[in-house]
This record gives structure tokens, C-alpha cells and sequence, in this order.
């Protein structure tokens, strides 16, 4: 299928400065968003997207098969009836406010200064576009991995603002996930041209933020998933990694494993894509988001929602496991919410949400 | 208990240069080597204990519980009735010639033209020290992890030299654990300290080298244990996680969580006591382990062997996963060998055979 173009692309500005969970104040933002569709007369038909941690706003190019669009799945939304919006993540570095950003107060670039963002952050902000959109409720919010994180605090925060909720493949992260975010954050910092964040724009971390990449890759990916499609094999190039023909360096080898190879593509192809800063600030986004942070009881937080919540968890994710998935929604439920829970079964791991699309179309589509 | 103190500790080199699977020549290798305990008339109360990648010839200092001691656990070994012999790996910094020693053909350190040595290299230059200790037949070899390669390979290249092999959680690396064992390859090769491995020995690729370190601790460990240890507390030096003072960087954070206070400890640490092309070596020997490379079929393999064998896999070991090691008895026996299949039930993970020595004896204690 052809990836759906939105309707509009623009930048949103906040009317007045953000305070930030952490204390400290965002002048002013920018969210850079899309519109998909168009909204209705009663403005009641909206669906907001949100995004994973290198997504951008142009949700049509990166889930197309969320739209549907040919005649065998039907997608989740229907451009004909509804209205899809997706922000740009604070932090990020594909048009809304982030490290690459000038701050207001002292005319430059954040750099390392920008502040700590948290999921909630982004929520608020998010919920002051919508309000300039005109939409008093959304229809649905839906989102993976960083997404899902924020859609599922747009139910706890706004409680009047959506109406359904589909939260994918993820949950506060446990120690596993924090560590392999710490090793991607300790990749960036030790290059030195990181420079302590202060590395020129056209200057990045190149190594540093590969090497993230490649760490990030893996846990995206399963363990089945890389011996079907690499198992010992040699690098497709024909590289030979038995070879030492004494010209090269013994130590490294002349010749790579094709999961090897994989994963150096994977790191180089992102470099085209992203800046470290932006990396390091949304991996802490990440890394601080707990929905009960700050209430006293579970019942605080997840009392709130009334939207209708369905979680999916994904069978081979071993960065968010289906358990603490399954985990989440029984806790809401417990709270006296409406909260499904529904599972991938796939040898994919983590990323199965965005390289599966069509199987997760058609088990949202699953009747309770 | 306290660690056995071995009888001796002193370097064997080899009559003649050794000639490698790779093609290269390895003159005149020096094996670094202790003994623990003495050796009978007939010679024929050898065990051999083979390390893992950070390992030395110290088997009493880090694998203790192998030797009992106190009334509670009998050893796998008894130093009154065994003479235990441990050989440090060629291409370690604990003796044996590796990336840091003098190539004699140059008279300048090998570094990084140090030349791939596989795991038979290392088994057939240690087959060189028992002969000239007299051993004609070992009555056991044991090894965890790239232990259990060498291990398995003696009995596999060496039939009549060995009577009983025990193989702890290892098989041939997956593509996960290629993958694991590149990311920490990358890491080194990043250091710009590294210098293509011509770096002075005094002047390490410190970060390089512990981030790999730490890449490697998440494979040791498993997702439960870290749970179960550290969870998403703050770092127990009361730093915090979720602060952004405005001061320092707001990207990186001031507070770390408990994970990533133990993942830099365990880099930092390893510093004291590694070498990064040692560490670049060995990790090639790992990855290119195949005991089946260069047969036609399994049986001109494993039909040689004539010891018989005991594999151990550990259940929460994702480096080496159980099903893996499991998958390898069977394979074993399937060509007439006697291969019996245990499995240490832990949530520690792949060093489980390290951290819980104590369970891993009572295991290898159990009738067949």
C-alpha cells in the first residue's frame, strides 16, 4: 500500500513557558505535528498517534498499515471518518523542541542543558495542542513502546479527554531494560566527539551513537528471531570470519558474522536519522517514566482513567516482556477500569508492532 | 573456605611453533599454567580445568567450591586423590603468549597482528604441557563457558586422553550471542585509545574496554536477577534518577539508577585487571567455536570420543541458552556417546556456574 500523506504538517507553539516535572521550565516550545484527515463538525473524531523513541510525526510513513487501505485489512483508523494527529516528541530532533533547539533565555543551542522530559511532559503539551485543534476528546489514542507510555498517561492525566486507549508492548522498564538504555546512554558519552554535548550539529558522536544503535537493535529483536534470519552464518558479503590471513588484525578479524554485518548497517543507516542529544534525551524519558510516580496508591493513578484501555503485549519482547505487560493491565483492572490485555505471539521481539503491522491490525480487530 | 594455594604455578613452552587452524605459525607459545595437589606414580590422577574468557590459571582463587573443603559440600575434585592442572588461555593477559607478549619473528608486540587462535589451538598446545607432565590420560576435564569449548574439544581431538568431561552452559554461540560479542568488539575498536590495538599497555582504551565489560555482565546476568536485585531503585549511593538540577546535564543525568550504578562498578573494575586486545582475542575464540567445523558429519566428530560426558546447562542463561546446551548432549549421544544432561535450575543467569559453585557441585553430585 501507499503510505498515507497528511494533511497538514505545522509546528504548534505553546502559549505560554512549560514547567517541567524536574523543576525546570521549557520557554515556550515547539510540538511539531500531522494531521491526518480531517476533523468533523463535533471535532469528535479524533485519533492521536504517538510515537516510539526514533518516530517522527508522519505516522503514515512509518505505520501505514494502521490506515488500512487495501481491501484485505481493514486498518484501525479510516481516513474517511476519522482524524489522525501525531506530535513530534519533546527531546527529539525531527521538528519539535529539543537539544538541537535554541533556548529562548540565553539565544543558544540546549546542547547538553536541555532538561529532563518526562512522559507526562509530553502529555501536557500535548493536550494543550488538541485543545487549540479544538478537540475536547479523542476518540482514541494508540501508541508502542514510548507511545504506548504516553498514551496510557493521557488517560490517567486528561480522564475526560479520550475514549479508548491501545497501549503496545510496553511498561514502567524493568532493570534489564534500564540497563541496556544505560549501555546505549555510556556508548554516546564515551565518544569524545560527543564533547560533553556540545559536539557541532554536522560533529556527531558518529561511533558512539552507532554503537547505541546496534544496542538498541538487539533489544528490538529476538534471540529466535536473529538465529532464523543469521544463525553462525558468514556475512553475506562473503566475508570469512575464520580468516586470519596475517595482513589485517588477528584480534578484530577480516571477516564479520552476518548478524555482525547486520547490526553495522543498522548502526551506520541511523546516523543518516538522528542526533546523539536527542538519543540521550529521549532514552530519559524513558528510563523515569512510572505511571504511579507520585500517587500514594495504584488506585490514584489508574482510578482516573475512563477510557476504555486495551493492552497488547508481544510474546518474544524481551526489552518490555509480555509479563509486565499482562502485568500493567491487571493492575488498572483492579482499579475498576475497562482494561483488555491481548498478546503478539511472534518470534520478532520488541519491534514487532512496527515490522508486523498487519497481524497487529488484525488482533486489535479481535472482538473481546 | 579458603582458596586452595596451588602447588605450582610456572610457564611451559612449547618445543615448536604451533601451527594454527587460521594457517598463521604461533612461535614457540608460552602456556602459563598452576597445579594444585600432586601428581600419583602412575600418573593418572589428572584433572583438568579449563577457564572462561576472564579467567587464569588460578583455578583455587575463583572456583573454589570445586575443591570442598568444608564438611558440608564434597568437591568435584579432592586434592588428596587429584592433581589438578590449570591452563591460562593463549591470547590472555595472565601468562600465556598473547596480544601483549613479544612476537619472537619481529621482536615487537604482537598487538593487534596477534593472529586468531581457536580453540583447538589452545587445547593442542595444552595436550603438549600433559605430555610433558607425564599424563597420558586425564580422569576428568571440566569448563564452564569457553571452559567447557576446551573441555569438550580434548575429548573430541584427544579420545584416549581424557576418561570423564563435564561442559558447563555452553554450545556454539548463537547469533544473539554473536551479536552480544560484537557489541563489545565495537566498543573496544571505538576507543580512540585503542589505536588499532597499537595502544601502550599502561595507556588502556579505558572506556572502550568497560563498556564492553558491561555488555558482557548483561549476558552473564539474567532479566530476573536484575529485578530481583535492583529493580528501578535509584543507585544505593542515594543519587536520583529523576533530578535535573539545571547544573549539569540534563541529557545524562545526574542520578543513575542501581543497575547502572553496578554496571559502571563492574567496567570500572574489570580495568584493575584486563587487557583490551586480550579481551579482543579471546572473544574471537568464542565466537569462531564450531566442533563440528572442518566434518563432514557429526559422527566423524563425536563418534571419536570415548570419555563420558556430562553437560550442564544453567536455565536462565540467554548467552548460552539450556535449550542450546541441551540440543548439543543430544547430538553427542545421538552418535553412540555416553552424554548425560543436567541443568542447574537459577535465575542468575550464564554465571551461575561462578556466582553458585555450591549448587553446581551438589548438581554434578547426583546419580545419572
Amino acid at each position: 500500500m501507499t503510505a498515507p500523506a497528511p494533511e497538514l504538517e505545522g509546528d504548534f507553539v505553546l502559549d505560554e513557558d512549560l514547567l517541567l516535572e524536574c523543576g525546570r521550565t521549557l520557554v515556550r516550545p515547539t510540538l511539531h505535528y500531522a494531521v491526518y484527515g480531517r476533523l468533523n463538525a463535533a471535532r469528535d473524531n479524533g485519533v492521536l498517534v504517538c510515537h516510539a523513541l526514533s518516530g517522527s510525526a508522519l505516522v503514515g510513513a512509518w505505520w501505514p498499515e494502521l490506515f488500512g487501505g487495501n481491501s484485505e485489512t481493514r486498518g484501525i483508523v479510516d481516513l474517511r471518518r476519522d482524524c489522525v494527529i501525531c506530535v513530534n516528541l519533546l527531546g527529539s530532533c525531527y521538528g519539535s523542541t529539543g537539544p538541537g533547539s535554541v533556548d529562548p533565555a540565553t539565544g543558544e543551542v540546549y546542547g547538553a542543558k536541555f532538561p529532563l522530559i518526562s512522559i507526562r511532559d509530553n502529555v501536557r503539551a500535548q493536550a494543550q495542542l488538541l485543545e487549540s485543534l479544538g478537540i475536547a476528546t479523542l476518540s482514541l489514542a494508540i501508541g508502542g513502546s514510548i507511545g504506548g507510555m504516553q498514551a496510557l498517561e493521557l488517560a490517567i492525566l486528561f480522564p475526560e479527554r479520550v475514549k479508548e486507549v491501545v497501549v503496545i508492548g510496553v511498561a514502567p522498564l524493568s532493570a534489564m531494560g534500564l540497563a541496556l538504555n544505560h549501555l546505549q546512554r555510556r556508548a554516546i558519552e564515551s565518544d569524545p566527539d560527543w564533547r560533553d554535548g556540545a559536539y557541532a550539529p554536522d560533529r556527531q558522536p558518529k561511533k558512539g551513537l552507532a554503537l547505541a544503535r546496534q544496542v538498541a537493535m538487539l533489544s528490538y529483536k529476538s534471540a529466535s528471531l536473529f538465529t532464523e534470519r543469521f544463525a553462525r552464518r558468514p556475512n553475506r558479503n562473503r566475508e570469512d570470519p575464520w580468516a586470519d590471513d596475517g595482513r589485517g588484525s588477528g584480534l578484530t578479524g577480516a571477516g564479520r558474522f552476518d548478524v555482525a554485518g547486520f547490526l553495522d548497517y543498522q548502526g551506520e543507516r541511523f546516523l543518516d536519522r538522528f542526533d546523539a542529544n536527542a538519543y540521550l534525551a529521549i532514552v530519559r524519558t524513558m528510563d523515569t517514566w512510572d505511571p504511579l510516580r507520585g500517587y500514594e496508591r495504584a488506585e490514584d493513578a489508574y482510578g482516573r482513567i475512563r477510557a476504555r484501555l486495551t493492552f497488547v503485549g508481544i510474546s518474544s519482547d524481551w526489552l518490555f516482556p509480555p509479563g509486565d505487560v499482562r502485568r500493567l493491565a491487571e493492575s488498572v483492572r483492579e482499579c475498576g477500569v475497562q482494561a483488555d490485555y491481548r498478546e503478539m505471539v511472534t518470534d520478532h521481539g520488541h519491534d514487532a508492532f512496527l515490522a508486523e503491522q498487519t497481524e497487529l491490525v488484525r488482533l486489535l480487530h479481535l472482538p473481546i
